[in-house]
């Protein structure tokens, strides 16, 4: 019974990963230190580095279409502001 | 000659993704203050959200193993904090 519940809680979650960049003409301070402490660290060969954020998101619900829905809600209304950045969902496993 | 040189220097250059995220039992508070924000704004649903650091990196370099290695120098040297963090590499197409 227990191991019923077990498999069930586990099918009724979904993992997503959430990728966010700042658009590609945006200047992007944080990356260019890193990339000048980089370079000062000796790291030839190094031609550009970006930062941007990431995101783990489990989400308790069976359905893989309204489940990436909700992510993408979560996106818009707080993650990502879409004025500056780009954002990307992936389903994990 | 002109079109000769832009492939080749597009050929030099390798472009990588690194993903750092908190190990499994480091506690994440930024991810706990986002996760509470988004409760609060309606968002049921939401199991849990982890937050990590998301980077793109450019190599100059031809050989694919060799810049490889390089990205993953600069992430053991600066990009990631071996004690707490994980981090995934993954080459850009």
């Amino acid at each position: 019974m227990e191991k019923l519940f077990q498999l069930n809680s586990k099918k009724n979650k979904l993992k997503f990963s959430v990728i966010v960049t700042l658009k590609k003409d945006v200047l992007d301070p944080q990356g260019k230190v890193v990339q000048n402490t980089l370079a000062n660290l000796g790291m030839d060969n190094l031609k550009s580095i970006r930062q941007g954020k990431y995101f783990e998101i489990d989400v308790e619900e069976q359905d893989q279409v309204k489940a990436e829905e909700k992510v993408n809600q979560m996106c818009e209304k707080l993650l990502v502001n879409l004025i500056i950045e780009d954002y990307k969902i992936d389903k994990v496993k």
